[in-house]
């Protein structure tokens, strides 16, 4: 994973479905990619200690997926001034509302940039970190815009 | 704060008026109670150097207070084995539905005990820690229990 | 069920899928429980019953599951200075939603610690029965430290 | 209280506010009623004694008013075969949803006629009890008659 | 449908599945059912015709079960003194809190009695019902007793 | 109300304030109301005997106001081939969101066109109303136009 | 697409399933549609080149259906005069009631007339841009009706 | 607002109590806005026009204000490839939860990093954008990292 510019950690093994897309939209810009599990809950020292690395290893953005009553992204930004990114994780029996909230609703002093709840959230998430890297990065910029491009294109006319 | 047993700590000075009713549900049951703010937002070291030593300390119980994305009451089970009880503040645009999801969803191996939002629950969560020391303490539970029976006589026959 | 130091009620047969993982987690943590069929509204008076003995039987914690709305805990409480555990059990259209406010939104005075809806709330109870236990227990405490040095190892570095 | 045919109770002094239009609903149908402070948490044996006897008193419906974890209404369907009516009070941050879930969702087996949070829930809960007790007495149906014309009456034609 | 007591009416064809129970209930009461589909939207005048004839006809209680903007248990309100039992069906995207609150929610003045969104809603209207009848009829309140004593009967000791 | 070609019905006095704003956008385009208050549930012979002469009266579009479990809409919708505009009101515990489901949610046959809730809505019915009638109107056209080349004008460049 | 008089567009080809109601309704209302695929956030510049020459095209009611943070309704209303009718669709973890408030809760000044979540609500825009349609429309109006006397005559008597 | 290096623009002046601590957190980060208002739904010549100039005229980051059915960031977003933070304000009767679904739940393809309700987010959003500037500002960066650490210092230790 050398030359990784953005990491995406998850709180589980079983996010990495609903993470993909972030991975995925990342890999299409160009931009490589960190892709660890770090539980906040069950793994904490992992957490502060890959943080407390990460700046200095060259990671510029952070991407943080978890479910439930999600405080991966919240506790990441509680310990590094990088960007980050929270992707709330349907994996409750609130449909991803519990994460959501945990997630977005951060109190003022330590920010999260949320997006959607699952695979649209997680897609958007490295697409918003292709957007932070562009703005130094006039390859990834120029990625960015042929993507934009390309998907106005892919809309189709007619629905039949 | 020597003696403490039970410690109660909230994420901002403004929860106090709200965790009160913690410390007087305690104090009326003879439990000492240590008393502090500590944002697991803000001050994240603050909160793991107070857990590292809490134990040793004599604490036996940790209460959480926190609004909003609530992340403290899961922050603190992560780093400890004492029973960790959370209660949701409203203090929010959502009135507190988004710090009790937050503080009840806990994914499985990490148990926050939650109780009601706002000053309810904060009452019933120094009678909890009460009923927790009262396994082991016969002065306490014999306070539980007049308490109980003072609340059942206090209740009125008629409204008016 | 000699023994027994947890007892494990739930409202429906049905529900017992849903609870197992609290007798799991206690069973891993060697504390016998008594798991029981106990309805708060098709046999109110089997739960005063078992209740006014459950004290003096060696029961030091009850553990409460139930759906819809859910007064299992509730009542449970009502009736004992034992700690009460409730798991919310989503069964009904609202998806568990019901019976967490059912069970989490207890007026001050008779507190009932909630955990999560659902089989990760169930084996949080589990873990916290057994976390209050440990206060007097060196044996349950060491075998609690042991669970979460283990959950912490068993969580993989990469998701793929 | 001496003739009263319906009962209303509620969990605190301070839900009279709110109950206060089901007894005068009530008292304009001529039916009287027997307003008692009861709550399930608190005074547990003073529900269940009360609806040993209630049958047996004269009492034909039992109307329950609840706020937040609202477990009345249930808790007084399980111990009595007499129709009971819930009223679900606005009195936690929840805005009475709490109340309202914890009183309709009942189980399949001990049903509680509901109605709506608030005020309006307890007017119409004294009307419909009213409305049951018309069945078999005339002179309530032609009073609940004459209250539905008048109520028709009284809607202006134009709102300035 | 001679001697019918209790009309059950339902919006759609589709309902039958969801308001079965109630007439299973009444029928375990010896209490014949009149079952009709009428809806509020699609079929207003029958409804109205219906209702005018309804009490004549001999039926003492009428349950409605309609889902999504839940208007039938309303409008069969607004057109007859007799109770009017609601029970809200899951038949959209919501889950049945959209006919949940369409039929409890009612304003002061024209009551519905409401019951659990679903089967367990169902059953119960039908017991309500029943309880209503037993009122002034001694053989039903037998079978509604030995209903709920069998009721109590078949919870099982344990869940294995 | 001569010429009136919109009629605003509400189901309380109360409505009027809320309401307001949908007579003054269309009394802005020119267009005549007929405003009045019908309860669906306390007048519901005076509703439908207002909708059986509406269209042949001059009414072209109906603006219903309600709140709580809101049926006026659906049940005018259910009387009428006219256009019916539904705004929810605000005036339950539960902020409105009773109202917004209780007339968006309706079932496929019976159309209600739904609007925000509260003034909001009430305002952009009314705008709607009179969008309907330009189709075939070129002076509400031309007023419409006007109304909205004046809104955006009306936007300041800066908040200071 | 020649002589169309109603656009029903969509955010997406998969949306389609769900929209087709729409121009069924209208099919049988004898009315022609021109369906299209234009996304509010993918392809913004199509959509105000649609809107621009939509009711010089004879296009006098739009529909757009869009699930999520459904912005095509509102972004459509910003660039027309035309009465615009948006249908909230089920496409994220939140079962469509993010698209039904980003769809409905439209500020004062631009409306959307809002509809169900999903087919119902899609059916019914159909019917409504209908209505509207049938104001100067005999024919139309004519095969409203019969499509509303069908409609009731086709609502069985029994649900078995 | 020469070298205003962040774009704050809101769907109304209104919106500027909540949004100035965007503005506030960016001035103590020595970062200069360029505030604005601009109304997606009645402006939105005015929002094209300002985005396509945008990132030409120095703007790195947009940070867009709405509540109700909050479509301005989406909108923003889906013109701009710049970064676009949205902040959900609490401006109708649903306390902000429209807003928030309908700027943090964007399909796929065109993120919007969405911040908490009101005020909170507010910050939160500015505090964000610096972090984005920080990547290649060591002045800035410089004052993130002394902002968090006076922020830190700023907690009590005590509530009283």
């Amino acid at each position: 994973m050398a030359n990784a510019r953005v990491a995406i950690i998850m709180g589980s093994k079983n996010d990495w479905d609903t993470m993909r897309p972030a991975e995925e939209a990342l890999e299409g810009l160009g931009v490589a990619c960190d892709v660890r599990v770090i539980s906040a809950h069950r793994t904490p020292d992992r957490l502060t200690k890959f943080l407390a690395a990460a700046e200095a290893d060259g990671i510029e953005v952070v991407i943080c997926g978890a479910g439930a009553a999600a405080h991966l992204a919240g506790v990441t930004a509680a310990h590094t001034l990088l960007p980050v990114l929270g992707v709330p994780i349907d994996s409750s029996a609130l449909q991803g509302l519990d994460a959501l909230l945990a997630t977005v609703q951060m109190p003022g002093g330590i920010p999260v940039a949320t997006f959607a709840i699952g695979k649209a959230g997680a897609k958007n998430a490295g697409l918003f970190a292709g957007a932070i890297i562009a703005r130094g990065d006039a390859e990834v910029r120029a990625k960015l815009e042929k993507f934009r491009e390309d998907q106005s294109a892919a809309v189709p006319e007619r629905p039949f």
